[in-house]
């Protein structure tokens, strides 16, 4: 493909994309097929010779398009959002373009610089304590992960380093296997798969610590592990709190917590993947209240804040805690301002080395949408989500299942956990809108959350008409 | 930002891109700026009302550019290459705007299932063995990863996860972190960074064997350090071979440790994230023989196969293995066909939770080109390297290090590392082309790869005129 074909080829993508956005209310949102329907459509080997571009997009919808979960329609309610915005997608092409690999600041200065100042610039959306922010002089600084998973991951790699380092300081005869076993992490039951994960990867003890009836952990709970374990002869060295929970968006109590860790020498890391995003809006600021005890804080842009996949911003304290987690330096990779305070290398930052030029996405988010532009695009969906939470609650078949903070709604019948297993096996089967269970308290739950940003009001009222029918059909026994 | 002016800016990015891509090499593809260059040039916080698209493409010129370091231009010869193509771009721009985020097979089939097939036709064009291919009935199979460091870790926790259950069952008082500081990981001293910093995140001993006069790692040595260390009452468990290593593309020699590992239940994983994509010429896959001796083999298709970044490919002969090593799930991942044979979720196969559409710009790759079109590019490229090879052998003050196998030349001026120091700086502060160095048995060398896939002839005259006219002034005492 030439330049010139590139530029036929790439208006006619931009027109498809379009296209594609703009009616893809019109497909099921879930899709008919079974498992291994892809491999008898396509040929079992790559072409020898080019096919041509037109093929290829007949393709697209024959082969793709039929098997693809929609996240972008506005009937799409399962999991959390997936960012995508026009201006997102625009910086993602000039990033693709660009096509540089920024691990280092001399590997793409532009890359590494945009994006230590967007990290400031959406610190300060979020009002985040100063010490966070990198500035011309700061000690601490934000850093584009690709997915909290990851973020979650270094912070506790960061956390291990740190303990080990401190213990080996006052006992220099201490084996780093020998605390490795004794070290103990602290996460809630509630909290997310990939923080028992990230104890696994970094062959740490995580235990999982109850919470209160809102779901939230509490400050006297992780006193008393902390005692327990130290008893023991454990030692406590990192906490994963979470803002937003996955199952019902369920907000640990950080002001309780984050005293303790201070004192017990506990990381403090705060996950808010989801409900971060609503944080640049002032009315759910306090939320974040309590983030100035935590050592390292995270929420994805490219969940809620109109910035594409990938983008899990996050922050840290003291950059020199992360850097001395795995800095390696082979000449191949040393350049000249290797040493200037002002320098940042990223790949001491992340698990891989590699990285894409993230910012330029965030930058297209940021400058075009306009800070007001963000905070309505999340006051829209909050309201959204209390819409379809009224219906719900006008509704004496349904019951509201933990607290709508934001933008998701945990619900489900009154009655058994068959019956709402069947409900949502029936929602689903009709692929008019598309959700997702969770389990709270051994209870089988539905959750609602509200995802494309092209979702209005119409399309919460057509997903309740489509509940409440099924659910109509399922407690007559026609399900 | 609608549907119609998203259209209209689509395209002028799309004519923006081919302009900045066809005029690249005008540009210094070494940046003039200076740490903390952007930070004045923009607000220090964003925007409250949105800013204009005009003024934005604006600040793309006059913020961005002059501190992008041009891996796409054609006089870029520094790391190895970042690849790009249109037809990667267009896939790319495809799998934004249906911003999918590809967990399990439910989470979208079409995402998950064109990766499987994919990462078959990859395998089939490398001619892997079969038991590393999905197919419909196999027990291995590919994914892809972000990055070849992320690969090396996988495989290395796969590693761990199958000696600690192995030792386990043979003794099951014993306990985990009595097992795990007694583990020892093994790579050579010429292997990337990234695979000490695997040992570092997974707390294991990662020793680094010496290499022959090619750089190579042979079995001889690896038998005796694992000798060694068994006497020792270490575990030998896991090695990460290199073919192409970063600093001089040097071999392993996997013929050689492949039956030792076999033997001596080591894990071996193989990194060709560089020379991977060469072996798709039948005239460089003998360097891949040895391979039906490995767990896991990588390489990095956005390295060198014209598919962007991020695109590292990763298969494993027993899938469960892998799966293992990270399964948990939780009620709102879980799927109605999660049990069925054919379902792959990717989750379990990587660290992040969340992934792109990533396989569609392989499948628009693969299709454009066609594995014709692919071989010509590597061919191309492995002639200039042989030609600017060729260029430095015909004259009396350089000499080559090591082999030029693919698309690699190291080489340096007789004499001193503090000349070749010079000549490098003073190469790059030139900025007509761009180059990094690396160390080889405490010589400094310079590396001169072939990266942008509009390298031509004229390239490598004018990279070599260049080198030659700084030398002598080096020589001369002149810089």
């Amino acid at each position: 493909m030439d330049f010139e074909e590139f530029r036929t080829r790439g208006k006619e993508m931009v027109d498809y994309i379009a296209d594609y956005l703009k009616t893809v209310e019109r497909r099921p949102v879930y899709p008919l097929v079974e498992p291994g329907y892809l491999r008898p459509l396509i040929p079992d080997s790559a072409p020898q010779q080019p096919d041509s571009f037109e093929d290829l997009m007949k393709d697209v919808e024959r082969v793709i398009m039929p098997g693809v979960t929609h996240w972008q329609s506005p009937n799409f309610h399962a999991y959390f959002a997936a960012a995508t915005s026009f201006p997102g997608l625009l910086g993602d092409m000039l990033s693709g373009a660009i096509g540089c690999i920024g691990f280092s600041w001399a590997a793409s200065p532009a890359c590494t610089e945009l994006e230590t100042v967007m990290l400031d610039w959406l610190g300060k959306m979020l009002n985040l304590p100063e010490e966070f922010l990198a500035g011309t002089n700061g000690v601490g600084g934000g850093v584009i992960q690709g997915t909290a998973s990851e973020s979650t991951l270094v912070a506790l790699l960061a956390a291990r380093k740190r303990i080990v380092t401190h213990m080996q300081a006052k006992s220099p005869d201490l084996e780093e296997a020998m605390i490795l076993s004794k070290l103990v992490a602290y996460t809630s039951e509630q909290s997310h798969s990939s923080v028992e994960r990230a104890g696994l990867i970094a062959a740490v003890k995580m235990r999982k610590l109850p919470t209160d009836e809102k779901f939230s952990l509490r400050g006297e709970v992780l006193k008393q592990a902390v005692e327990e374990d130290k008893a023991l002869g454990l030692i406590p060295f990192y906490i994963c709190a979470t803002l937003g929970t996955t199952s019902s968006c369920a907000f640990d109590n950080i002001m309780e917590l984050g005293p303790i860790c201070n004192s017990e020498n506990i990381w403090m890391h705060i996950d808010a993947a989801y409900a971060g995003s609503a944080f640049i809006c002032p009315e759910f600021r306090d939320l974040l209240n309590g983030v100035e005890f935590s050592d390292s804080f995270n929420f994805n842009p490219h969940k809620w804040l109109l910035v594409n996949f990938d983008c899990s911003a996050f922050w840290v304290k003291k950059r020199s805690e992360l850097v001395g987690t795995f800095k390696m330096d082979p000449l191949y990779l040393k350049h000249d301002h290797q040493d200037s305070g002002l320098i940042t290398d990223y790949r001491h930052w992340q698990i891989p080395l590699g990285r894409r030029f993230r910012s330029l996405k965030m930058w297209f988010v940021f400058r075009l949408y306009g800070v007001k532009g963000l905070q309505e695009h999340i006051r829209k969906q909050v309201d959204l989500a209390h819409e379809f939470e009224s219906l719900v609650r006008q509704d004496d078949q349904f019951e509201i299942v933990g607290e709508v903070v934001v933008g998701l709604v945990c619900f489900r019948l009154k009655g058994s956990n068959e019956l709402n297993e069947k409900l949502l096996k029936g929602i689903n089967k009709m692929r008019k809108i598309h959700i997702v269970p969770c389990e709270l308290r051994e209870k089988y739950v539905l959750r609602f959350a509200i995802c494309a940003r092209t979702c209005e009001s119409k399309h919460i009222q057509y997903a309740w008409q489509n509940i409440k029918e099924i659910a109509t059909d399922v407690q007559a026994g026609r399900q």
